[in-house]
């Protein structure tokens, strides 16, 4: 029979994409100009084109092999190229039969979370955060428990989080460089934080699943990104390729199971058993190719931070409170009433600036804006901010 | 924490794949040509040329829009052409808001399956079928509820299946042209076994879905498919692009939801739900475009007729028996002694026959040999079914 929660999750669709199906539609009534979308998680920046030139190539094969099955954890010459890449970067001595190839990160999350945490258990998140990782953790029948960030610059709170995790924890997700925030977890920080929950894993008695979401890994602005599994055994990557190589639409990216982890075997069973469960066959062959030969194509961090350079300037202009952002490409603005549904709703209506607020990410009194966009819109946008700040003074 | 479900869906990967696996190794150890590999539904057929020029074209689009997220149930245009070819087809008043792009028939069925099934209720299925609905049906933690063909012919079984049918049963499956006996259920099976099922839903006071698994609805030899949501208004169908324009790796695929259901609003946004509970984000928006420009190609039947007319006869010569396909590529045969997973392992490791046995597919005493593969495989194979056979003439 019909369930209340699907239904639910079904026509209340997540905020993100209802404001950008929003801003479409607005666009279309009033002019692609005048609406100043700064909703989506959508890289301005192409493709590099030697994603172009390797579909390309691979046209030239033989359609009745480019296009067949690849066994359900995906090719083993992808898989390799992703172990190599991890261990030439990071010197984890990292096997290609643990990475898992899957439909972009939001697979690998709702497959991972699937994986380790079950009814009864707890996973604990950090606010504010990516609104769909309570919907997976709800798929598992496990219960969410969030944790607030430090107020102060939005690094983990290690002593809130120790209060939080209990013989119940299955697993804590991080993500850094953070969405909705743009932190980087500094490596003092991860540090303390997985000391702790290593004290932690021996006071209840089981593994404390480190669930390690980073799509952003690529994108940042000088700060170093701590690489999780050097820090903890028992941390699993989710990785995408959506940002770094610009095909969210695409949905290819990985789960790598630390080869350091002491059950390995049984945890990727149990990630290859639950993306089993959900469907899940393979990643598309083609775009496994295609990120097998882009693996090591620079993300064009440049345009990202010439947009962040041009944004910060422009509201730090017009008096507007933010956090600087380190990573990602996303600025977390402080609203300018306590509620933000207002606000963001304010932008939205009179000014045709769409926000996300931050309720979307459980977190209050801030707006999220994604910089990933076109320099001109950010220009254009100054009308609006300005209006938008006039119209609290007023 | 670890559950053993999924360890054990993960450490006992789907036979099928696992003997396709095994052909992947033994081809490299002994030859390509030595081995003669029916386990698996990989189409021979290439995809048509069509395919290639479509992505050689999109390739030429910029790549900042071409690889963008599209909404979660797909693009507009696409999700358009596959409500026309419905509406020009079958003359079903289809409507593109009820057509939903998913990674394959795989992700359509387990978001499905999900969507209209919960805890507690029953998923009436047909032995033998696809072995990994069972799986999906667990998932939604309902119970599987098996019922087996016609003896005779393979046809629905009415009586039997209206007497498995109560006041718990949500759903039942239906696979025409079938996987893995390659049967189609006719206008008048479908009629009596939809008159049935609508008395059943008058009976027990609530919708039954009747889920249509069609990834082989283009592959038939004469016969026609009856189009299902003609006959049943609660209908659900479940397509891929797997079989008729050779692209399984690819992994694309629709839900449409029947226009005539009288709970379409609820049951599409459970469906809607269920994707987003499952992390499905998009179908691959280049597939998507592909599909969208090839939905009409014609699929390359006459190839698979050939095959069927060479491995029919060489097994008519050989004394074997089989039930005569109809549709789909695969030939039901009839294991040459009770046991079918003794008569497939002898076919392994005796003979490198690759077969999948019945019990795969829940059924008992049959193998199924897919000729979805070169003639030359079919040919070659000859002295290895000769030698089957032998060996039990010993």
């Amino acid at each position: 029979m019909l369930t209340e929660r699907y239904i639910k999750l079904g026509s209340e669709p997540n905020a993100i994409r209802s404001l950008f199906a929003y801003g479409q539609k607005r666009k279309a009534e009033i002019g692609e100009d005048k609406v100043y979308d700064f909703s989506i998680g959508n890289p301005s920046v192409p493709a590099p084109e030697k994603v172009k030139e390797t579909i390309s190539k691979l046209l030239e094969e033989p359609a009745d092999q480019l296009h067949s099955y690849s066994q359900s954890a995906g090719l083993t010459s992808t898989r390799q190229a992703m172990a190599n890449n991890l261990r030439q970067r990071f010197g984890i001595d990292a096997k290609y039969e643990h990475v898992y190839m899957t439909h972009g990160a939001a697979a690998g999350l709702a497959i991972t979370i699937g994986a380790v945490a079950a009814e009864g258990d707890e996973v604990v998140v950090i606010t504010p955060y990516f609104c769909e990782y309570s919907v997976w953790i709800e798929t598992a029948r496990a219960t969410v428990v969030e944790v607030p960030a430090r107020e102060a610059d939005f690094q983990l709170d290690v002593p809130a989080m120790a209060a939080a995790i209990n013989a119940r924890t299955a697993a804590v997700i991080i993500d850094s460089p953070n969405n909705p925030v743009g932190s980087v977890y500094s490596a003092q920080n991860i540090r303390e934080f997985t000391d702790m929950l290593k004290a932690k894993e021996a006071e209840v008695g089981h593994p404390i699943y480190l669930i390690s979401d980073e799509p952003y890994r690529e994108i940042t602005y000088g700060d170093e990104v701590p690489f999780v599994p050097d820090y903890y055994d028992n941390t699993i990557l989710c990785y995408s390729f959506s940002k770094s190589l610009s095909l969210p639409g695409e949905r290819i990216g990985y789960i790598y199971v630390s080869d350091r982890m002491p059950d390995v075997d049984n945890v990727w069973f149990s990630v290859c058993g639950a993306a089993r469960a959900m469907g899940y066959i393979c990643a598309s062959v083609l775009f496994q190719r295609v990120v097998e030969e882009c693996v090591n194509e620079p993300s064009d961090v440049e345009a990202y931070r010439q947009n962040r350079e041009l944004f910060t300037s422009m509201l730090d202009e017009l008096g507007y409170e933010y956090i600087q952002p380190q990573g990602a490409f996303y600025l977390w603005i402080k609203a300018l009433e306590e509620d933000d549904m207002a606000f963001s709703e304010r932008a939205k209506s009179q000014f045709d600036l769409l926000l996300c607020p931050s309720s979307c990410f459980h977190g209050k009194g801030w707006a999220r804006a994604g910089y990933c966009i076109s320099p001109e819109t950010i220009k254009n946008s100054r009308v609006a901010w300005e209006g938008l700040k006039a119209s609290y003074q007023d």
